[in-house]
């Protein structure tokens, strides 16, 4: 199967973060598998130390991808100082995502794996989206329907918010928004993780769960109705479970999901089980888009050329991700015609 | 020095549920060791197969202890049935209890440590208190004051808040109780943990600790004020930290203790990492007190000499760190005067 499967387009991400550095890395640590990848960004990034080759179109990095990286330019107009990002390269950083996400509709990329970006750089040169995950809704015309998976080997989470107050976060929680959440959910564990009946478990938002309403009442007022509505569905979905005992590792092996119900709720437990190889999926989008669980890390950024202390196995982990969905939908989109 | 420590009070809990059977197991598990312990229970719950002696004081269980397990009597009025709690021996109950807190306070048992009660159980006989700890604090005379640590090998964590809702916790966070509880951590890490200079981690409230206010505001208003008063005090305190990164295990050598803001903040990490050895510990009091980290699991309680299925690291953890915490309290007690 990994011979008719389409490339990974790999953004730039902010030039003067680690983004280039992690490319070349990854290249190297990849070259002779199936993880086929090209990079969107600027050679003059890359440095002397690691072959490349300009292509086209992602239909030819398959043939040098052993012997070099392939790479589809996107020129930066300003120099690039590493660890001194610039508003003047926000045109760049833009179109490196625009044409992955272009490819990868198009059917010419298999997923997008994007490099971090800093949103204030970008907003400074009149960038209007709130994240990356919010530019890549709106060029999929799917803006408002995306949700954040993150997962390591022993967990996946979901969230109902966000980049919101945990105040905000507890106000605008609703069944409809937790049913939205669990449906995209579950479709994506079959379709991309090929398990074809996802057991989810949907979190409380109270300590217990709320303990019959004596510490809070959105379970009964709004999280389990939710929970029979799916369940009526044919969704298999439980909750709404205690948080705390929740990701436990006699926990963790009971559902395939958790549904969560504030940023840290689910993000929390990732980083304590797996700070460096958690991977940040979107859902949502009729695209793969997977991306490393780090940001742009400019206090450590190299120059072209050198190698620096920047941690490799989120982004290793997020193209290897990227390739399994692939893989995986492409799989059961061949099975379900 | 072990020679001179007093012995741990470990209450009966709820004689329906599984503290019986976690005391026997306990004392077979313990009994050649230096952590003796006495229970104030009833002989009735503890069957053929182990020999114990009833004791009058304290002070007769180190003699005994590796013979026979040391109880003090405490009788249940009616009689008990494994997994079908009684209101009717909720006097025995809370009986064991107040004899436990009298001995640490006199200094006749090291620390009390607690088997669980089962709050509705004791309600309907009249009890008023919210929980557990609460009955301890009112016990000692400092009701209010009480603050939950809950601890496993990994992390230390100690909460602003416990049994309120989500929303309540986020309404009612202030500097002050940010402060008070610090202050409480700071002291308890210096006399009973033996770190001299204790180093804490005070959470942010929202994602990315607000991220300059774009998520939230309490970080500017409440937490980071918190944390300077602090600083001017001597405290070594710092935050407010991005909450879904503290407890990785790249964070957490870098702090003694998180100050966590709500219940699930604190317990998530601490259950995510260790499930059937966390200690719950209560500061604030006078006297020394842990408890497992489980409740009375009357599902799967068994009666006198029968073994069942009930997971005994957790209590044994809670022997452990009492004992270990009396010895360290009693060293640094000595050095201060």
């Amino acid at each position: 199967m990994q011979n008719r499967l389409m490339p990974l387009a790999l953004t730039m991400g902010d030039p003067a973060g680690i983004g280039p550095e992690l490319a070349r890395r990854a290249w190297r640590a990849l070259q002779d598998s199936d993880r086929v990848f090209f990079w969107i960004g600027d050679p003059a990034l890359l440095g002397e130390d690691i072959p490349y080759r300009i292509i086209q179109h992602p239909a030819e990095a398959a043939a040098c991808f052993s012997e070099a990286m392939p790479v589809q330019r996107v020129t930066c107009p300003e120099p690039v100082r590493a660890g001194q990002p610039s508003s003047g390269n926000a045109s760049a950083v833009i179109e490196s995502i625009e044409q992955a996400v272009q490819h990868a509709l198009s059917g010419a990329a298999g997923a997008v794996v994007t490099n971090p970006i800093a949103k204030h750089v970008l907003a400074a040169a009149g960038f209007p989206h709130p994240g990356h995950t919010e530019f890549l809704a709106a060029l999929c015309g799917t803006s408002g329907q995306e949700v954040m998976m993150l997962a390591c080997p022993e967990l996946k989470v979901t969230l109902t918010s966000i980049h919101v107050s945990l105040k905000q976060a507890v106000e605008t929680l609703s069944a409809e928004r937790i049913m939205m959440v669990s449906r995209l959910t579950a479709s994506a564990l079959r379709r991309d993780f090929g398990i074809s009946e996802p057991r989810l478990a949907i979190a409380g938002l109270n300590p217990h769960a709320g303990e019959n309403g004596m510490m809070g009442d959105e379970e009964i007022r709004i999280i389990r109705p939710a929970v029979l509505a799916l369940q009526e569905e044919g969704i298999n979905a439980l909750g709404p479970m205690p948080p705390d005992t929740l990701f436990s590792a006699a926990a963790r092996p009971r559902y395939d999901a958790a549904i969560c119900l504030y940023h840290d709720q689910g993000l929390i437990p990732v980083k304590t089980l797996d700070m460096a190889g958690g991977v940040n999926i979107t859902l949502g989008l009729p695209i793969i888009r997977t991306s490393p669980d780090h940001g742009t890390a400019f206090d450590i950024a190299v120059g072209p050329g050198e190698t620096g202390e920047a941690d490799i196995s989120s982004l290793l982990s997020a193209l290897g991700m990227a390739h399994d969905m692939a893989c995986q939908r492409s799989a059961s989109d061949a099975v379900n015609g």
